[in-house]
């Protein structure tokens, strides 16, 4: 997905945000403001938002000299979801289509997203499973996709979203080889391979990093070996917006899991704000 | 009030939204970001926000060669406010306190503000006058500077939001003189002599420009005519977050009124987004 302008103050907002995050005082904030602001007019609108989001991330490790702003939020939400998870389980296994249920749960599982949304939102969007429904629900493609695919490979996106994605992959990895990848280096609150490990997702797919520091899955910044196991999946389940921002209209055989948290995705999917999204990328 | 940092993300999406308004393609759209990133490092941060945001729309009305981009906007807002004057008049007669309920119409008006809410928020907030409440109400203050005031000088903010200004002067100008300040030139949707005008209120005070260009009342902007009835009021009734930046903590004999649309506003209150304000300057 290009960038759209409308990204752009957003980028100001998340910079602002992160370098809060990071311990900045207010003279090192506004410090970050001007040197995203020098950044801005050189952006090409023709690259994705991670690539955009990704250069943003470097430059407030280094002002901050804080290579992981997040980490304490994204213990927290580590924390908080493992807490749910027997709840979530509960609601799996009570339910008609138990796929379908891990589906939702796992998309919902998506608004643990601190670069846009703030705590409050998380907490009132998590407790409200029964009350969200898809907007776009490519259901029938995805069990069709599912039927035949032997090597998956599940795209995670942020800490604490790990335990929801889990209840997923439990329902999928009976007789298939899942990888799930990680990020290769903390950015944002995305999650790591110690996440997915403390989610328990090691017990069903093999837990790959990506060996990337960007928001997304930006092929040419990911090592050999992720790219090998991505080129080779004969299914992708890509959670989230940065990693749908990264691989959407390439013909991958990709199927994005997302809630809409903002205007421009809304926009390319032709969607609304707060949609929980299962689409297919090939028709 | 000094600008917040956190205001700075939102001057970028409001100079977006503005060059959009005023017909901006994209790459001018482009063109307009740029120059505001550039502006940005200047800003002194003990400058309030309608300085900065004066700089800004200027710059845009000279990028796209259009000196009222919300012309159009402005319209439609008296338009659909002139239509509900005789719903809200109806709703002061029937009220137990006519004056406490032409406050909150007034307050409720201040919704009306294209550079921080779309439409949608707009149509929302009138039709709810009954369920929202005052979170900071000074109205024994109130009535107490309103039964010895004998000059007046109310603040408009935004077109549209005339028409619920009126609602309340008309309570408030029997054996008083009433002066209804509006812009000087157009910015953004803020109120200008004709729409003050059109809204009826020239039958209940006096309407007279500020001179300046400024969204809020920058004194040292405003012309000395205007100045003259600012400093010889007995009470000053400001309307809407603009004002409230430009004269906050100044120790004039101003109460605000507004709705709190951003966190800044907010934070410097000490209330929540979505309040309803009225607010004495002196204790």
């Amino acid at each position: 997905m290009k960038t759209y302008l409308d990204c752009i103050p957003c980028f100001l907002k998340q910079a602002l945000e992160a370098g809060k995050m990071a311990g900045a005082d207010e003279k090192l904030q506004k410090e970050i403001i001007d040197n995203v602001c020098a950044l801005i007019p050189q952006f090409p609108l023709n690259s994705t938002p991670p690539e955009m989001a990704l250069k943003i991330h470097r430059l407030i490790k280094r002002l901050t000299s804080n290579n992981d702003p997040y980490l304490k939020i994204k213990r927290e939400s580590q924390k908080k979801a493992l807490a749910m998870y027997p709840y979530l389980k509960e609601k799996v296994k009570k339910g008609k289509d138990s796929l379908s249920i891990a589906l939702k749960i796992a998309t919902i599982g998506n608004i643990i997203d601190f670069a846009i949304n703030d705590a409050e939102t998380v907490g009132n969007g998590l407790e409200s499973i029964d009350q969200q429904e898809f907007g776009i629900f490519a259901y029938e493609k995805f069990k069709a996709a599912l039927h035949t695919a032997k090597k998956i490979l599940y795209l995670g996106d942020n800490a604490g979203e790990t335990v929801f994605d889990r209840v997923l992959i439990e329902e999928i990895f009976p007789g298939r080889k899942i990888y799930y990848g990680v990020r290769g280096a903390p950015i944002i609150n995305d999650a790591l391979e110690e996440d997915a490990k403390e989610a328990g997702i090691g017990n069903y797919a093999e837990i790959i990093s990506n060996g990337s520091d960007a928001p997304g899955t930006l092929l040419n910044f990911c090592s050999g070996e992720f790219r090998n196991v991505f080129f080779d999946a004969d299914m992708i389940i890509s959670k989230g917006q940065g990693n749908f921002e990264s691989l959407s209209n390439k013909g991958y055989p990709v199927f994005f899991l997302f809630k809409v948290k903002c205007l421009p995705v809304a926009k390319q999917i032709h969607g609304k704000i707060g949609h929980l999204v299962l689409m297919a990328e090939r028709n």
